[in-house]
């Protein structure tokens, strides 16, 4: 198993999270998306969207979209739950993610770490704010009565949604008035196996 | 089973699309989502996010997120692939929908028939067409060699990205420079069992 990779994306994160947990060994190769290099022919060539991360399996199939990885190595394991309606449930979660959450919370953290600070900046992150906020209440609202998002246990739904929120703070996003959501981080980064974002941080880097 | 839906949306389409191939009845409750109607208390108890569509199961559960309620129901029949890998690629193809796709070619097309023209709406008009021309570049380049998108068969993949792609006129999108995606267009809507978008038009309603 190889993973390409850029070690401050939360969808990386995701998928190094899992692999965690799973024990399974992989070789990382980083991908510098800053310098371009998930543009290059090459990289093209394994995810024609320019977008990490991307695993190429030990039978050389390439696979991309970081919750679409998920599913593939959750199949069959403790972190993807059996009832079909729960792994639909799962899915609702990560495409809540990837529509409802990642676009504000992500993006905005991305702008303030790697974006030069500029009128025009602060205008795009101030149009973040309702959206993300909005993302933040749903998580509330659920896990107001609920330890997880699904099946009241851990699964990769926990793991999508966690890899961004647990760093909305980046992105300008205060968890102050989302007290069930903060709970939730800590139960999530109490996992065994569990490891943070970036190696030889804590699970707030 | 019972769909909340809005009969002009892409996303409700996909669900109403794949329950016509699947021959399962289903009633029909229409949301008026101009008019506020998915936002009422009632219906965020469904779905927190405030979105169509959502499914109520005949054992009262109920399912949000278009691509989730596609898997949902695909799972064990002949739209849904059965090797990991491909199911998994279903889903790659499924999340680049929410992220790449629709937020760029779903969104202008909103704006051209629900808000009123205005400089403003103009300007993030064309603040959209990079992203859907460049969602559209990769759709082509990999359905110059394939005739569906994933495992050489019509699959929920392919429904989730007719929705909106068989409309991108209507978002403003140009799609003679696409020739693959037009025929892959004409392949979904041969498919037995198909039905147009808005009921009593075409397949390029």
């Amino acid at each position: 198993m190889r993973l390409y990779d850029y070690l401050d994306s939360g969808n990386g994160y995701k998928v190094r999270l899992l692999l965690a947990h799973l024990a399974i060994p992989y070789e990382l190769v980083e991908v510098d998306i800053l310098a371009g290099e998930s543009r290059t022919e090459q990289f093209l060539a394994m995810n024609p969207n320019g977008r990490i991360p991307v695993i190429e399996t030990d039978d050389c199939r390439t696979l991309a979209e970081s919750n679409a990885i998920l599913f593939y190595l959750a199949e069959g394991t403790n972190y993807l739950p059996e009832p079909r309606i729960d792994r639909a449930r799962v899915l609702q979660w990560m495409f809540f993610e990837q529509y409802s959450h990642e676009p504000y919370i992500a993006t905005s953290r991305f702008w303030l770490r790697h974006v030069e600070a500029t009128t025009e900046r602060e205008r795009l992150l101030e149009s973040k704010k309702e959206g993300g906020y909005a993302a933040l209440g749903v998580m509330e609202s659920h896990l107001a009565d609920a330890d997880f998002l699904v099946a009241g246990r851990y699964t990769i739904a926990d793991i999508a949604l966690y890899a961004y929120t647990h760093v909305a703070d980046q992105g300008g996003f205060d968890l102050d008035g989302y007290p069930a959501v903060r709970r939730w981080l800590g139960r999530v980064a109490a996992q065994p196996g569990f490891i943070p974002m970036l190696p030889g941080r804590g699970s707030e880097s």
